[in-house]
């Protein structure tokens, strides 16, 4: 009884600190226990004029872990973060899963982030610190002090006043492509009306078997004319990317690449339309990736940093995206079905006449176009059960366009934090 | 005066603190007044010589008690978890519910989630569990051998190659008789046509009066192929199953189960169908069942912990989702009935040979197509009063959708949080 | 220079704190600028030996106070109370006003909450403390005995078997009259059709010229008797209910009294529905407030708390919903009228005849149906013009249902918080 | 060794620190490491008695500061407030970027708010100002005396009865001249009937070829009595109003200057339009500016304050509604040209004389009505490939309604928190 009335002083960092031996011993094989022992005024820091242990340690955390001690509880304050409570209890022995259930989830609420960090910034300057290497290999050739330049020219269009000259005469390029593109396809309308409405009646479908662009050559002269831009502008930049590899993986310079094509192959196969007319439409299809190219503009427009992380927290759901549209999928396949099945049975023999479909696949279709809340209304059911089931497949494609906003929303919140602050810290670091 | 004066010395932890006498008597029966009384340094951890009462405890949660004293308001550190601030009170006998009431919703805040912590990871392992059971039963026969290894098989996708291996197979078989079942519609939808068109001319009906797979004998074939494999698969899986009961409380088993009929209820009701045609339809109808077994699916691929999340909090809101569905009900007879009415008084006389509908169950078809936003537009207010009463119904739709969207946001962050803690902690105790 | 730096102690509970004379004197008038008098000693507990000035108050604010005049910045923990605060810096006789805006927010983001509290629960139970003051009046007549009795089993559903009872009779009474005037309305429709569709051939209408009910006498029957249930129901509620002026501001009384007169009506103005044919179906649209007892089902099942806190805010929000909805007007009147001069300015001649609308209502009714995204297809621009027009009110629609999420979402989140809060708090007391 | 356990002792605002000197010697160059130089006692306030170190600073974070020499990491408290922290580590001399990233982030979140403070009520009562500093001019002639009056009459509703009055009569003719707008459509319809319909058929046209308004004469009559209105209500308030540049600013000013000229153009051009018969609906056209002049009703209501932060969130995420909004347009030709060249190469040619459109115009029309799912119906596609398109536009649309919804969010809540804290401190500081 004595003996554990046996009081101990302890000295944290100028904080004193009393509790009963009987206290320190209730967890033996750590620190504070063996104070208990006889021979710890040795081997610690001891002063026997005030009876005082001390420690040059946090007195904060310490009191959280002397109340382990008395409780059996570990707890640690609010706002500690992780890695100085870490650092304290490896200096007190105690082991941190010990740690209680409510305080881990206050420490990892503040983790998720710092966690993330390296991947959000990560694509950042890929591509210059790639140059920088190559720069820094000492080849002074005429290649190697001309590629950046000619890189952030034609890359970076804030970086010089020649840069945002070229980016606009690229802009107006693109928009000029799209334009032709529009333009080309009244010819090709004329083109398919005249080839393939009347078939059948082949002496007066032969005499249009040419090229759609013999009646409209002046645009196939301006398409020649920006493609050979393009051209020029993807061989500039494919000579002075620092990366090859990287270079195509990036998708807009896959676009740029594939955007070359049409016109070549326009030009080679000029003589074999006229034995199959269907090509002609083909030429204008493969066309629709001079639409691509107004993705570019995203790089003419400094996005905001709202948008970025937009971007980004769209990239990591992906696969939840995928997997939603998995489930809108299987509501389409069971919709339509039920839906099938329904009109059949149900319906009326006066009806028939007038079913919508005829085919399980219109169903499929219907029935998405429901789910999407699109209701084109060309094919309605006109049964009970048709209707039911309508009714359902609105019902539940409301809900399910509900679904993905609180994953997205927390995401996002989770990267916006991250990316403010991380600018906030390049500000603060710049100045 | 004086005696009120006097002051009495408290060494909680190390932590010195003053307070008078008369401070301490404001609660009378609670440890703190009983230290004024003339006894009490016999009762407690009296030191003559500084005039301190020891006490082995919290220095931090003391100061809130010793302030309630002071102020009569008992207030409690932010940070403080729910059983350290219960355990301290209940050491200088204070109750629990004098806690001010700015500080009880800061310890609930932060008290919702350990609650529902176990409901969360409660289904997480129940099966292996039983499985586990069942073999420290001892019985070392060849079934009790046996039986983890095939269920693992069968039931774990990713725990082994040959189980990889049959999950492939099962999917494809799966995809098989999806696409069986959309190539059935065919001959179905030409069974009907040739049965359910002409009714009366029955000399020609009659010639086709016969089950729409003899057009198509060779999908019968190969449904039956399939449907063999899931009867093998099921039968399998039923043996080696540790828990006969939870087998079937499983929706995806039930369907599995389900799944097994269509095939041979058509072979046994073969004879029937040329006496009752719309049988054939019905035989159709229920093959729908094969399309849940798509569903299968989510066992193949490992859902991300979102998903899980969001599948556990629409479970949760079930009850919520009934009452919003039970909200739009009433809308569509209100808006519908509001709809039939309006448009009988309103209609000019010369309109009434164009009105949309024949019926009131017509007009809350009309009424849900326009709250979810669809619009078919197969029905139409022809009236003033039936277009004002389209528009609010418009209107009271749109801000049907929003309503649920809070409720969902709010339970989705709050699980998502304890998932995400939960998955860490699990994390952090394997390493 | 030496009176600057001669230094005080202070005693705060127990806690010495150590400042210079002249740090206190920054503010004067203050309570701790006066210990720097030479009267200071005899007015405050002045302990001689030790040099201390002891007060009996918490140590913990005190520490922001002092800093508060070395930095001339008052903050305060993050954790503090407003009432401690407030209480402690009167003592000090620190103007509250002074403290820095940052901490402030920390302060009053906590405050939201305790001053909606009392918003939140007034109306629960408001009525039994109406009757528990007429029972205090202690007039033990017949009335007050049994009158709490008969109403708890009238309106409290789950308060003992007999209501139970009740609630089921009257719940199917309620829908019994619902499917009565489903099929009321077929009649009606006959009725309609009759005396409507031939108006001229004024012998052959007046045939029909009787109330539609003569073709199917046994609804009128029915519904009288379900009339007569409601009658008894809603007078005996009447007699017993404690306060008739609240009774009758409750909605869903109003509600059950208007459906009383429908069916009165109908035999009281049975003679006039040959003169006035258009009566029968005014009397048929009065009988739209059957469906509104359907309402009262709500008072049947125990509402999840969430909904409760749903339907509080969606009335708190009342306001911004209406301003919202006057912006969706003003967008319907904009995009109407441009819709109108747009097909008009720009409408081929050969087009003219089949333009869709011959009225600017018609097009305000379209740019409704356009907003609101449900799109019949009804009427649709002819014009590029009227195309653009459409396309803008798609995409301004689209973004006006976004606009009330975010009110909702705060609104709910807050006022949710404190739902969840008050219900522990319940629980706490009651346990 | 004997020098390194050399102990130092820190009074910090009467709290005793304890270290070693080596501990402090970690960082040269900072205050604290000058305290282990000989010289220190002199430079410093030291108590030769007690050996410590007096500084008259915050306790709290110098125990941040002492551990920062201990571990080496710099932390804060969670509920330090930036500027205090600031001042304490100048004191110290420590730089604030040492600060650890886990609790810049802490300071961070809380530091979003104040920097935003000044934006949000800068434009609160500029006006106002700009009279105040107009009066102190000191030129006390007429104007002076009577502008602020009449300025508070006719620009502040709800400052005084006859301004009241004032807002009363002026919403009425606001409301009068959109009710003459509507009217006056109907004579315009018929205007239009008249004269482009039957063009080619001159003599008949002829007869019409007058101002529609001579059918309704009456019309033009009230619609120039409101606009006289309108004329004196403007031309006071130009003149009383302080800075005549930020009054043609405000847009609403704008619109009530440009709803002036319709009529006076329509009585100046009266002759033209029997030569120009579509100069009439041009002056119908224009006639719609007097819709937007029912914005200043918002001017009539007390907007509640959430109203104001949503305004004040949505002109502040204009940009990035832009760039989704050139998103959408995107998608708009992309999809509409997949669409186009899906139909035409896939078209059976039995169906090619249904084909829905003529154009590719009418195409990006289809895929906005598409994305935006209202889903008209007018265009519908007919082969698979096209329905596929509709069904990846619906998919994708319905993906693109939910993006700007969480930047709204995010933003909408960090307004509407400086907002309410805005409002509490200017109703605290009233009282
Ligand atoms: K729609
Ligand atoms: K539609």
């Amino acid at each position: 009884m004595e003996d554990s009335k046996e009081k101990i002083i302890l000295n944290v960092g100028g904080v004193r600190y009393e509790t009963y031996s009987s206290t320190l011993r209730t967890f033996p094989g750590t620190k504070l226990c063996s104070l208990t022992e006889p021979h710890a005024p040795s081997i610690y820091d001891y002063n026997p004029t005030t009876k005082e242990f001390f420690f040059d340690r946090s007195a904060e955390i310490f009191s959280y872990v002397l109340n382990y001690y008395r409780t059996k509880h570990l707890h640690c304050p609010m706002d500690t973060c992780r890695s100085v409570l870490e650092e304290e209890l490896a200096f007190w022995e105690i082991n941190e899963t010990q740690l209680a259930s409510c305080c881990w989830l206050k420490l990892n609420n503040k983790e998720v982030q710092p966690e993330e960090f390296h991947i959000w910034d990560e694509n950042d300057q890929a591509d210059d610190q790639c140059l920088i290497v190559q720069t820094e290999r000492m080849d002074f050739s005429w290649r190697t002090r001309w590629q950046p330049k000619i890189w952030s020219i034609f890359e970076k269009p804030f970086s010089s006043f020649s840069a945002k000259c070229l980016a606009v005469v690229s802009l107006l390029f693109i928009i000029g492509i799209v334009i032709i593109f529009c333009e080309e396809t009244k010819a090709q309308f004329e083109f398919f009306t005249a080839n393939f409405t009347f078939v059948g009646h082949s002496e007066v479908a032969h005499n249009y078997h040419e090229p759609y662009y013999h009646q409209a050559a002046y645009l196939l002269h301006l398409e020649l004319f920006c493609v050979l831009w393009f051209t020029f502008e993807f061989s500039v930049r494919f000579c002075v990317c620092p990366d090859k590899k990287k270079f195509f993986q990036n998708p807009l310079n896959m676009v740029d690449f594939l955007s070359l094509f049409p016109v070549y192959i326009e030009l080679f196969v000029d003589g074999q339309i006229q034995k199959m007319p269907s090509l002609g439409l083909w030429l204008g299809f493969i066309r629709i990736v001079y639409l691509l190219k107004l993705l570019k503009i995203s790089k003419l427009i400094e996005t905001p940093l709202i948008l970025r992380v937009l971007s980004y927290t769209l990239k990591s759901i992906l696969r939840e995206i995928c997997i939603l549209l998995m489930i809108l999928a299987f509501e389409t396949l069971f919709f339509g079905s039920l839906f099938f099945y329904g009109e059949l049975l149900c319906s009326n023999p006066s009806y028939t006449g007038e079913l919508h479909f005829t085919d399980i696949f219109v169903c499929f279709w219907w029935a998405l176009i429901t789910l999407t809340t699109v209701g084109y209304g060309d094919i309605i059911p006109l049964t009970s059960v048709g209707q039911v089931t309508a009714a359902l497949a609105a019902v539940f494609g409301m809900l399910t366009i509900i679904i993905p906003i609180p994953i997205f929303l927390v995401k996002f919140k989770n990267y916006y934090a991250i990316a403010v602050f991380k600018q906030k810290l390049k500000r603060c670091k710049n100045y």
